[in-house]
C-alpha cells in the first residue's frame, strides 16, 4: 500500500505521509448534496446534521454513509512528569482505571453499549512511563514512532467511525504543554484543574509547563518534534490512529482536551490532515475551546464533560448516527407526494 | 385524581391546577447526589450529564431513573393566518406531512427509530384551522380548553420521558406572536423565516405580529389568555400535554421554537410550572435563543436545526438515556478497586 510506512519507521517517513494524505472523495459528497436537497423538509432544517451525512459519505468514500460497526479505542500510558504532583489522583489510578474499561465498570464502557460500539483499550506498558519532560524529552525517535505505530495498527480495516480517547494520569498536563509548544499564548491559557487540582498544584502545574516549553524545545521545533518531546505514549498513539484512519477511509470522533492536543500536531504540520476528524465535545478544560479555534473545529456537545476516556465522543455518537438515518430514510418530496416551497415573491420578480 | 379537570373545563380551572402543581422528589434527587459521588470518575467530570440523571429521577420520582418507553408526541394543525402569506409552504403541506409522519417517511420517524422511542401524532381537524387571529382571537375559551385537554389526554400513563414537537403551516407567527405578547421587547426580536421565506414575506410577518399583539391582547392580559388569542390549536395542546407530564411524573423535552412559545405561559402564569422541562436544543429561528433565556432553559444542542416536528427533541434522547446508563451502569469506587482522589495541600492545611 502506497501508505504504509516502514517498521521501524522514521519521523521523517511519517512527515512526509502527512504531506500525501488521501483527500475526500468528491463524487460521494455531491451524491448526498443532491439526495439532501429532494428529503422532505425545507432546506437546510435540520442544520448541522445535513452536513454530518455529507461528511461522512465524503470520508468514507461511499454514499449513502453508513453507522454499522463503530469503533472506539481509548489508549492508555502513564507520564513521568506526575512525580511533581500535577494530577489530583495518583498514578496507579491509570491501572485501575484500565482494568475498569476491562470490566465493563466505566463511563465509556455504559456509553458505548447505549451508541451500540465497539470499545477497545489500547495500553502501553503502564510501569514504562513516558520521560519527566522537565528533564529530558518524553520519547526518544524510536519510542515516538513504535507508539505513532501501534496507535496505527490499533484502527480496524473496516469501521464507519472512530472514535478516540484516552486515560493517562498526568496528561492534561502533556496536552498543555504540547499547545503552549505550538500555538504559544500565556501558558495559564493552556493550563486547567484536569481532574481536579486546587490553586496550589494548579499553579505548580503552569509553571512546569511554562519551564518545559522553554527548556525542552528547539527553536522553530516541527509539530512531530513537539509532539515527541512533550506528548506521552497514549498522546502519540492518538495521533497514529488518526492517521490510521484518514488512510482506512474512517471518519474519526475526537474526544476532549488531551485527544484533541494529541492530534493538533498533524494539523500544524500539514493544513487538512484533520479534515477527516470531527470535535465530538468542548470540555470544561479552558484550553479545550481554545484548542478547538486553532485547529478549526466546531464541538458537536458542549455539556460540561471534562472526564476523557472516550466519554464524549462516544456520547456524540448517536448524532452522527441520527445524521445518517435521516439522510438515508427520509421520503422525498416526490415519495410523499408533498408539496414543494412556494415561490416567492422576489423569485418570480427575478423572471 | 386531586389533579383532574372537569370536561370541559374552564380557564380558571386550569389556572388554579397551575397553582398547585406537584413538584420534584427530593429524596430521588438526593438517591441521585448520593450514588454519583461514588462513581469511578472524578467528581463533576460528567457535566451535564450528572445533573441530567438527578433531574430525571427527581421529576420521575423514583431512583435510579430509568429510559425505557420514552413517547414522542407531534402535535399538528392549520392555522387561519397563513392567508396573509407568512410561510414559504402553502397550507395543505400540514396534511401531507402528518401523511408523511405515518408514513414513517419524515425526519423525526428515522430519529424516533434510531433513539428507540415511540412516535405518535396528535393531529388536529386540519380543515378547521384556528381563527386569523389579526381578525379575532384565534381560539374561543371552549375551543381553547378542549386543545388543553386533548393535549393533556395524549400523555400515556407511564412513560419515561415525554418529547413534544409540532407541525403546523404558519405556526412560528403564532409562537411569535405569544413571545411577543408574553415578555414585550420588538417584533423583529421575535420573528424569523420559519421554514424559508424571502425579505418581503418576513417584513409581512413581522407586521402582522406586531398588530396582532397590539390589537388582540387586553392591556395585562394573562399568560394563558395571551396563549388563547394568539396560539394555535397544536400550541395549546402542547401546553396541555406538559401539564399532563407533571401530574404523571414524566420528565419532558421540548423541541424548538415553536413548542417553546407554547409552553412559555405556563411559566409566565406560575414560575416553575417547566421545572420537569429540559429544552432539548436551540434552534436556528433566531427568537428561540431569546425566548429560552426568558424561561430559564439551557439547551442541550445547538446544531441549527429548524425543522420542528420534535426532531431536536428525539435527536437529544441519546443525551438523556446516556447519562441515566453511566449513572445506573458504573462501577462505584469500592466496586472497581479504584483509588480515590489524593487528600490536596489545601485541605491538609485546613486541618
Amino acid at each position: 500500500m502506497a501508505y504504509k510506512l516502514t517498521s521501524p519507521a522514521t519521523i521523517s517517513e511519517l512527515q512526509d505521509l502527512l504531506s500525501r494524505l488521501p483527500g475526500p472523495d468528491e463524487s460521494a459528497a455531491a451524491a448526498a448534496r443532491a439526495r439532501e436537497l429532494k428529503l422532505t423538509k425545507p432546506q437546510g432544517a435540520l442544520g448541522r446534521l445535513e452536513d454530518i451525512a455529507e461528511w461522512m459519505s465524503s470520508w468514507q468514500g461511499q454514499h449513502p454513509p453508513r453507522t454499522e460497526n463503530i469503533q472506539v479505542r481509548v489508549f492508555a500510558a502513564n507520564h513521568g512528569v506526575v512525580k511533581h504532583g500535577v494530577s489530583a489522583f495518583p498514578p496507579e489510578v491509570t491501572a485501575q482505571m484500565v482494568a475498569n474499561f476491562k470490566a465493563g465498570g466505566a463511563a465509556v464502557n455504559q456509553l458505548a453499549i447505549d451508541a451500540n460500539a465497539e470499545l477497545s483499550v489500547v495500553a502501553f506498558d503502564l510501569n514504562l512511563p513516558s520521560s519527566d519532560f522537565t528533564e529530558e524529552p518524553s520519547l526518544d525517535e524510536e519510542r515516538f514512532m513504535r507508539a505513532i505505530q501501534k496507535g496505527m495498527k490499533s484502527v480496524p480495516s473496516r469501521a464507519s467511525l472512530l472514535c478516540i480517547g484516552e486515560m493517562g494520569i498526568g496528561n492534561t498536563t502533556s496536552a498543555a504543554a504540547i499547545c503552549l509548544g505550538l500555538f504559544g499564548g500565556q501558558p495559564t491559557d493552556w493550563t486547567g484543574r484536569g481532574t481536579g487540582i486546587d490553586n496550589i498544584a494548579l499553579a505548580k502545574k503552569t509553571k512546569i509547563i511554562e519551564t518545559a516549553v522553554k527548556t525542552r524545545l528547539k527553536k522553530n521545533a516541527g509539530g512531530l518534534e513537539i509532539l515527541r518531546c512533550l506528548g506521552g505514549l497514549e498522546l502519540v498513539a492518538m495521533a497514529g490512529a488518526v492517521l490510521a484512519a484518514r488512510i482506512k477511509r474512517i471518519p474519526v470522533l475526537l474526544d476532549g482536551f488531551v485527544a484533541g492536543a494529541a492530534v493538533a500536531p498533524l494539523h500544524v504540520v500539514q493544513q487538512g490532515s484533520l479534515d477527516h476528524c470531527m470535535a465530538a465535545h468542548v470540555s470544561a478544560e479552558p484550553g479545550h475551546r481554545r484548542l478547538l479555534k486553532k485547529i478549526h473545529k466546531q464541538p458537536l456537545l458542549d455539556l460540561g464533560l471534562r472526564l476523557g476516556e472516550a466519554s464524549g465522543a462516544t456520547l456524540a455518537i448517536p448524532l452522527l448516527r441520527a445524521a445518517c438515518a435521516c439522510h438515508n430514510g427520509m421520503a422525498t418530496f416526490t415519495e410523499a407526494a408533498v408539496s414543494g416551497r412556494k415561490t416567492t415573491t422576489e423569485e418570480k420578480r427575478k423572471r
